[in-house]
Protein backbone atom coordinates (compact mmCIF):
# COMPACT_ATOMS: atom_id res chain seq x y z
CA UNK A 1 0.00 0.00 0.00
CA UNK A 2 1.23 3.50 -0.78
CA UNK A 3 1.99 5.71 2.28
CA UNK A 4 0.40 8.81 2.98
CA UNK A 5 1.74 12.12 2.26
CA UNK A 6 1.89 15.59 2.34
CA UNK A 7 3.47 17.46 -0.20
CA UNK A 8 4.19 21.19 0.95
CA UNK A 9 4.87 23.58 -2.42
CA UNK A 10 5.06 27.10 -1.31
CA UNK A 11 5.56 30.92 -1.95
CA UNK A 12 9.10 31.73 -0.62
CA UNK A 13 8.06 33.95 2.46
CA UNK A 14 4.48 32.52 3.24
CA UNK A 15 5.74 30.37 5.56
CA UNK A 16 4.88 27.41 4.11
CA UNK A 17 8.34 25.69 5.54
CA UNK A 18 6.69 26.25 9.11
CA UNK A 19 3.31 25.17 8.23
CA UNK A 20 4.61 22.20 7.22
CA UNK A 21 6.76 21.63 10.07
CA UNK A 22 4.30 22.49 12.51
CA UNK A 23 1.66 20.02 10.57
CA UNK A 24 3.83 16.79 10.78
CA UNK A 25 4.72 17.50 14.17
CA UNK A 26 1.03 17.35 15.09
CA UNK A 27 0.31 14.87 13.18
CA UNK A 28 3.71 12.78 14.76
CA UNK A 29 5.34 12.16 11.45
CA UNK A 30 8.73 13.42 10.24
CA UNK A 31 8.86 16.59 7.82
CA UNK A 32 11.70 16.76 5.85
CA UNK A 33 12.88 20.13 4.56
CA UNK A 34 16.39 20.77 5.84
CA UNK A 35 17.25 16.77 6.31
CA UNK A 36 16.03 16.58 2.83
CA UNK A 37 18.36 18.92 1.46
CA UNK A 38 21.23 17.24 3.72
CA UNK A 39 20.19 13.79 2.09
CA UNK A 40 20.43 15.22 -1.31
CA UNK A 41 23.93 16.72 -1.28
CA UNK A 42 25.45 13.70 0.43
CA UNK A 43 23.54 11.41 -2.26
CA UNK A 44 25.04 13.78 -5.15
CA UNK A 45 28.30 15.05 -3.38
CA UNK A 46 26.95 19.21 -3.98
CA UNK A 47 27.27 21.41 -1.53
CA UNK A 48 24.01 21.73 0.67
CA UNK A 49 23.92 25.68 -0.76
CA UNK A 50 23.85 24.67 -4.17
CA UNK A 51 21.10 21.48 -3.42
CA UNK A 52 19.13 24.62 -1.87
CA UNK A 53 19.42 27.11 -4.07
CA UNK A 54 19.74 24.65 -7.51
CA UNK A 55 17.03 22.45 -6.59
CA UNK A 56 13.89 24.92 -7.21
CA UNK A 57 15.11 27.93 -8.57
CA UNK A 58 16.76 29.01 -11.73
CA UNK A 59 19.52 30.93 -12.51
CA UNK A 60 17.38 33.58 -13.88
CA UNK A 61 13.74 34.22 -14.70
CA UNK A 62 11.69 33.62 -17.64
CA UNK A 63 10.04 31.01 -19.83
CA UNK A 64 13.53 30.08 -21.62
CA UNK A 65 16.01 30.26 -18.49
CA UNK A 66 16.68 26.63 -17.69
CA UNK A 67 17.68 26.27 -21.15
CA UNK A 68 20.02 28.91 -21.22
CA UNK A 69 22.14 27.24 -18.19
CA UNK A 70 25.48 26.05 -18.52
CA UNK A 71 25.53 22.28 -20.27
CA UNK A 72 28.27 19.24 -20.76
CA UNK A 73 28.66 18.25 -24.14
CA UNK A 74 24.79 16.03 -24.01
CA UNK A 75 23.23 18.66 -23.54
CA UNK A 76 22.64 18.01 -19.39
CA UNK A 77 23.42 20.12 -16.48
CA UNK A 78 24.91 20.15 -12.89
CA UNK A 79 20.75 20.92 -12.42
CA UNK A 80 19.84 18.45 -14.13
CA UNK A 81 22.04 15.82 -12.16
CA UNK A 82 20.88 17.53 -8.89
CA UNK A 83 17.20 17.17 -10.20
CA UNK A 84 17.16 13.39 -10.63
CA UNK A 85 19.19 12.59 -7.23
CA UNK A 86 16.22 15.00 -5.80
CA UNK A 87 13.62 12.64 -7.49
CA UNK A 88 15.32 9.73 -6.27
CA UNK A 89 15.74 11.00 -2.35
CA UNK A 90 12.43 12.15 -2.36
CA UNK A 91 11.03 8.91 -3.35
CA UNK A 92 12.57 6.74 -1.42
CA UNK A 93 11.80 8.99 1.65
CA UNK A 94 7.79 8.48 0.62
CA UNK A 95 8.47 4.69 0.36
CA UNK A 96 9.60 4.56 4.04
CA UNK A 97 6.82 5.85 5.19
CA UNK A 98 4.11 8.68 6.34
CA UNK A 99 5.94 12.75 5.81
CA UNK A 100 5.82 15.80 5.03
CA UNK A 101 8.03 16.64 1.98
CA UNK A 102 8.70 20.72 1.62
CA UNK A 103 8.91 22.08 -1.83
CA UNK A 104 11.58 20.49 -4.57
CA UNK A 105 8.41 19.48 -6.69
CA UNK A 106 7.33 17.03 -4.49
CA UNK A 107 4.12 17.30 -5.62
CA UNK A 108 5.07 16.25 -8.99
CA UNK A 109 7.43 14.22 -8.52
CA UNK A 110 5.50 11.52 -6.05
CA UNK A 111 2.01 12.14 -8.41
CA UNK A 112 2.11 8.38 -8.56
CA UNK A 113 4.10 6.86 -5.90
CA UNK A 114 2.47 7.97 -2.96
CA UNK A 115 -1.24 8.45 -1.83
CA UNK A 116 -0.32 12.32 -1.82
CA UNK A 117 -1.95 15.47 0.15
CA UNK A 118 -0.87 18.24 -2.13
CA UNK A 119 -0.70 21.66 -0.56
CA UNK A 120 0.06 24.76 -2.09
CA UNK A 121 0.82 27.99 0.08
CA UNK A 122 0.97 31.19 -0.56
CA UNK A 123 0.25 34.71 0.72
CA UNK A 124 0.22 38.20 -0.44
CA UNK A 125 3.34 40.29 -1.64
CA UNK A 126 2.76 42.71 1.51
CA UNK A 127 2.59 40.05 4.17
CA UNK A 128 5.45 37.74 2.64
CA UNK A 129 7.73 41.06 2.49
CA UNK A 130 6.95 41.77 6.19
CA UNK A 131 7.34 38.08 6.89
CA UNK A 132 10.95 37.74 5.12
CA UNK A 133 12.35 41.06 7.05
CA UNK A 134 10.88 39.57 10.21
CA UNK A 135 12.71 36.07 9.55
CA UNK A 136 15.54 36.63 7.48
CA UNK A 137 16.42 40.19 8.01
CA UNK A 138 17.00 43.21 5.84
CA UNK A 139 19.29 43.34 2.88
CA UNK A 140 20.76 45.37 0.04
CA UNK A 141 17.74 44.36 -2.12
CA UNK A 142 14.29 45.61 -1.71
CA UNK A 143 12.33 42.93 -0.28
CA UNK A 144 9.69 43.03 -2.65
CA UNK A 145 12.08 42.87 -5.53
CA UNK A 146 13.54 39.71 -3.54
CA UNK A 147 10.61 38.07 -3.49
CA UNK A 148 9.75 39.16 -7.66
CA UNK A 149 12.76 37.48 -8.19
CA UNK A 150 12.34 34.27 -5.96
CA UNK A 151 8.97 33.78 -7.53
CA UNK A 152 10.00 34.38 -10.82
CA UNK A 153 13.37 31.51 -10.43
CA UNK A 154 10.93 28.96 -8.84
CA UNK A 155 7.85 29.25 -11.20
CA UNK A 156 10.99 28.85 -14.29
CA UNK A 157 12.42 26.05 -12.50
CA UNK A 158 8.96 23.85 -11.80
CA UNK A 159 7.43 24.81 -15.52
CA UNK A 160 11.13 23.56 -16.77
CA UNK A 161 11.24 20.37 -14.45
CA UNK A 162 7.42 19.55 -14.67
CA UNK A 163 5.80 20.92 -17.51
CA UNK A 164 3.16 22.07 -15.19
CA UNK A 165 2.59 26.35 -13.65
CA UNK A 166 3.66 26.43 -10.46
CA UNK A 167 0.77 27.81 -8.30
CA UNK A 168 -2.06 26.98 -10.14
CA UNK A 169 -4.77 25.94 -8.11
CA UNK A 170 -5.49 22.84 -10.06
CA UNK A 171 -1.88 21.11 -9.27
CA UNK A 172 -2.88 20.47 -5.75
CA UNK A 173 -5.49 19.19 -3.96
CA UNK A 174 -6.07 22.26 -1.14
CA UNK A 175 -4.17 25.92 -1.66
CA UNK A 176 -4.62 28.27 1.30
CA UNK A 177 -3.71 32.22 1.83
CA UNK A 178 -1.30 31.74 4.98
CA UNK A 179 -1.56 35.73 5.25
CA UNK A 180 -5.04 36.09 5.59
CA UNK A 181 -5.71 32.24 7.76
CA UNK A 182 -2.54 32.07 9.59
CA UNK A 183 0.05 29.67 9.99
CA UNK A 184 -2.28 27.99 12.55
CA UNK A 185 -5.07 27.78 11.20
CA UNK A 186 -3.17 26.65 8.06
CA UNK A 187 -1.80 23.63 10.20
CA UNK A 188 -5.61 22.85 11.65
CA UNK A 189 -6.96 22.59 8.30
CA UNK A 190 -4.22 20.32 6.61
CA UNK A 191 -4.28 18.13 9.25
CA UNK A 192 -7.70 17.78 9.72
CA UNK A 193 -7.90 17.00 5.54
CA UNK A 194 -4.82 14.64 6.00
CA UNK B 1 -18.49 48.67 7.42
CA UNK B 2 -17.94 46.05 4.46
CA UNK B 3 -20.14 43.21 4.05
CA UNK B 4 -18.90 40.07 4.55
CA UNK B 5 -18.98 37.93 1.20
CA UNK B 6 -18.12 34.17 -0.13
CA UNK B 7 -17.22 34.58 -3.95
CA UNK B 8 -16.86 31.04 -5.61
CA UNK B 9 -15.14 30.70 -8.55
CA UNK B 10 -15.45 27.16 -9.77
CA UNK B 11 -14.25 24.49 -12.70
CA UNK B 12 -17.37 23.69 -14.62
CA UNK B 13 -18.44 20.28 -13.69
CA UNK B 14 -16.47 20.77 -9.93
CA UNK B 15 -19.75 21.24 -8.05
CA UNK B 16 -19.02 24.59 -6.80
CA UNK B 17 -22.41 25.84 -7.57
CA UNK B 18 -23.88 23.27 -5.33
CA UNK B 19 -21.29 24.11 -2.61
CA UNK B 20 -21.88 27.54 -2.95
CA UNK B 21 -25.56 26.89 -2.80
CA UNK B 22 -24.95 24.79 0.33
CA UNK B 23 -22.44 26.91 2.14
CA UNK B 24 -25.24 29.82 2.01
CA UNK B 25 -28.04 27.63 3.28
CA UNK B 26 -25.69 26.53 6.35
CA UNK B 27 -24.45 30.57 6.59
CA UNK B 28 -27.96 31.62 6.44
CA UNK B 29 -27.47 33.90 4.00
CA UNK B 30 -28.67 34.47 0.20
CA UNK B 31 -26.90 32.88 -2.81
CA UNK B 32 -26.84 34.57 -5.93
CA UNK B 33 -26.13 32.34 -9.01
CA UNK B 34 -29.49 31.57 -10.82
CA UNK B 35 -31.12 35.17 -9.60
CA UNK B 36 -28.11 36.93 -10.17
CA UNK B 37 -28.68 36.03 -13.98
CA UNK B 38 -32.28 36.83 -13.69
CA UNK B 39 -31.39 40.13 -11.95
CA UNK B 40 -28.34 40.85 -14.79
CA UNK B 41 -30.64 39.94 -17.61
CA UNK B 42 -33.50 42.48 -16.07
CA UNK B 43 -30.94 45.52 -15.79
CA UNK B 44 -29.09 44.75 -19.33
CA UNK B 45 -32.67 43.83 -21.38
CA UNK B 46 -30.84 40.73 -22.29
CA UNK B 47 -32.02 37.13 -22.49
CA UNK B 48 -30.99 34.81 -19.60
CA UNK B 49 -29.48 32.47 -21.76
CA UNK B 50 -27.25 35.27 -23.06
CA UNK B 51 -26.21 36.31 -19.63
CA UNK B 52 -25.37 32.87 -18.71
CA UNK B 53 -23.31 32.39 -21.34
CA UNK B 54 -21.54 35.71 -22.27
CA UNK B 55 -21.21 36.48 -18.64
CA UNK B 56 -18.55 33.78 -17.93
CA UNK B 57 -17.52 32.51 -21.58
CA UNK B 58 -15.91 34.26 -24.75
CA UNK B 59 -17.01 32.47 -28.46
CA UNK B 60 -13.98 31.16 -28.98
CA UNK B 61 -11.33 29.70 -26.89
CA UNK B 62 -7.49 31.35 -26.73
CA UNK B 63 -5.86 34.14 -25.63
CA UNK B 64 -6.65 36.91 -28.37
CA UNK B 65 -10.75 35.47 -28.51
CA UNK B 66 -12.33 38.65 -27.01
CA UNK B 67 -10.45 41.03 -28.99
CA UNK B 68 -12.11 39.22 -31.89
CA UNK B 69 -15.80 39.77 -30.60
CA UNK B 70 -18.43 41.09 -32.71
CA UNK B 71 -17.95 44.95 -32.01
CA UNK B 72 -19.28 48.52 -32.45
CA UNK B 73 -18.34 51.41 -34.13
CA UNK B 74 -17.03 52.66 -30.87
CA UNK B 75 -14.81 49.43 -30.10
CA UNK B 76 -17.53 48.06 -27.31
CA UNK B 77 -19.39 44.72 -27.90
CA UNK B 78 -22.59 43.45 -26.24
CA UNK B 79 -20.44 41.45 -23.76
CA UNK B 80 -18.47 44.51 -22.70
CA UNK B 81 -21.71 46.01 -22.00
CA UNK B 82 -23.10 42.91 -20.36
CA UNK B 83 -19.70 42.95 -18.40
CA UNK B 84 -20.87 46.45 -17.08
CA UNK B 85 -24.16 45.42 -15.89
CA UNK B 86 -22.95 42.26 -14.45
CA UNK B 87 -20.33 44.43 -12.61
CA UNK B 88 -23.04 46.92 -11.04
CA UNK B 89 -25.35 44.65 -9.99
CA UNK B 90 -22.89 42.06 -8.23
CA UNK B 91 -21.82 45.17 -6.60
CA UNK B 92 -25.19 46.14 -5.35
CA UNK B 93 -25.91 42.69 -3.98
CA UNK B 94 -22.84 42.77 -1.87
CA UNK B 95 -23.91 45.99 -0.46
CA UNK B 96 -26.96 44.49 0.32
CA UNK B 97 -26.05 41.96 2.93
CA UNK B 98 -23.59 38.89 3.20
CA UNK B 99 -24.11 36.30 0.46
CA UNK B 100 -22.39 33.99 -1.70
CA UNK B 101 -21.80 35.04 -5.08
CA UNK B 102 -21.10 32.06 -7.86
CA UNK B 103 -18.85 32.74 -10.61
CA UNK B 104 -19.09 36.15 -12.91
CA UNK B 105 -15.75 37.58 -11.81
CA UNK B 106 -17.28 38.48 -8.43
CA UNK B 107 -13.73 37.80 -6.92
CA UNK B 108 -12.36 40.71 -9.08
CA UNK B 109 -15.24 42.70 -9.25
CA UNK B 110 -15.52 42.81 -5.16
CA UNK B 111 -11.85 42.95 -4.47
CA UNK B 112 -12.42 46.16 -3.01
CA UNK B 113 -16.02 46.19 -2.21
CA UNK B 114 -16.59 43.74 0.20
CA UNK B 115 -14.85 41.94 2.74
CA UNK B 116 -14.28 38.56 0.75
CA UNK B 117 -13.53 34.96 1.23
CA UNK B 118 -12.72 34.40 -2.28
CA UNK B 119 -12.73 30.17 -2.77
CA UNK B 120 -11.85 28.41 -6.01
CA UNK B 121 -13.45 24.92 -6.49
CA UNK B 122 -12.20 22.68 -9.02
CA UNK B 123 -12.02 18.89 -9.60
CA UNK B 124 -9.81 16.82 -12.02
CA UNK B 125 -11.18 15.34 -15.77
CA UNK B 126 -12.15 12.77 -14.52
CA UNK B 127 -14.68 13.78 -11.68
CA UNK B 128 -15.78 16.83 -13.53
CA UNK B 129 -16.78 14.37 -16.81
CA UNK B 130 -18.58 11.85 -14.36
CA UNK B 131 -20.56 14.96 -12.99
CA UNK B 132 -21.72 16.30 -15.66
CA UNK B 133 -22.58 13.39 -17.43
CA UNK B 134 -24.79 12.46 -14.48
CA UNK B 135 -26.08 16.40 -13.44
CA UNK B 136 -26.57 17.50 -17.53
CA UNK B 137 -27.15 14.26 -19.34
CA UNK B 138 -25.27 13.02 -21.99
CA UNK B 139 -24.41 15.06 -25.66
CA UNK B 140 -23.21 14.58 -28.78
CA UNK B 141 -20.00 16.00 -27.89
CA UNK B 142 -17.76 13.81 -25.63
CA UNK B 143 -17.77 15.80 -21.76
CA UNK B 144 -13.97 15.83 -21.99
CA UNK B 145 -14.07 17.19 -25.29
CA UNK B 146 -16.92 19.96 -23.46
CA UNK B 147 -15.15 20.36 -20.50
CA UNK B 148 -11.78 21.49 -22.56
CA UNK B 149 -14.13 24.03 -24.37
CA UNK B 150 -15.73 25.38 -21.24
CA UNK B 151 -12.12 25.59 -19.62
CA UNK B 152 -10.71 27.30 -22.30
CA UNK B 153 -13.36 29.97 -22.67
CA UNK B 154 -13.76 30.44 -19.14
CA UNK B 155 -10.00 31.15 -18.83
CA UNK B 156 -10.39 33.52 -21.84
CA UNK B 157 -13.10 35.60 -20.38
CA UNK B 158 -11.60 35.65 -17.00
CA UNK B 159 -8.02 36.94 -18.37
CA UNK B 160 -10.09 39.71 -20.50
CA UNK B 161 -11.84 41.28 -18.59
CA UNK B 162 -9.38 40.79 -15.08
CA UNK B 163 -6.30 41.07 -16.77
CA UNK B 164 -5.23 37.88 -14.23
CA UNK B 165 -5.14 34.34 -14.88
CA UNK B 166 -8.22 32.12 -14.07
CA UNK B 167 -7.58 29.24 -11.71
CA UNK B 168 -3.97 30.52 -10.07
CA UNK B 169 -4.09 29.70 -6.29
CA UNK B 170 -2.71 33.37 -5.72
CA UNK B 171 -6.29 34.79 -6.51
CA UNK B 172 -8.19 32.99 -3.72
CA UNK B 173 -7.93 32.79 -0.25
CA UNK B 174 -9.23 28.94 -0.38
CA UNK B 175 -8.71 26.51 -3.69
CA UNK B 176 -10.27 22.98 -2.96
CA UNK B 177 -10.22 19.93 -5.02
CA UNK B 178 -14.12 18.86 -4.47
CA UNK B 179 -13.50 15.76 -6.33
CA UNK B 180 -10.69 14.52 -3.77
CA UNK B 181 -12.70 16.45 -0.97
CA UNK B 182 -16.39 15.45 -1.61
CA UNK B 183 -19.19 18.40 -1.96
CA UNK B 184 -20.18 18.40 1.80
CA UNK B 185 -16.00 18.53 3.16
CA UNK B 186 -15.89 21.76 1.44
CA UNK B 187 -19.02 23.52 2.78
CA UNK B 188 -17.83 22.34 5.98
CA UNK B 189 -14.20 24.13 5.41
CA UNK B 190 -15.70 27.45 3.15
CA UNK B 191 -18.01 27.71 6.43
CA UNK B 192 -15.69 27.27 8.90
CA UNK B 193 -13.64 29.58 7.56
CA UNK B 194 -16.11 32.27 6.94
Amino acid sequence: MKNRVITISREFGSGGRTVGKRTAERLGIPCYDQTLIEQISRESGLSPEFVREKGEYTTHGGWLASVFADRGPDGSSTQDFLGMVQRKVILKLAEEGPCVIVGRCGDYILREAADCLKVFIHADMEKRAERIVAVYGEREEAPVERLRDKDRRRAAYYRFYTGAEWGDARNYHLSLDSGVFGIDRCVDLIAGLY
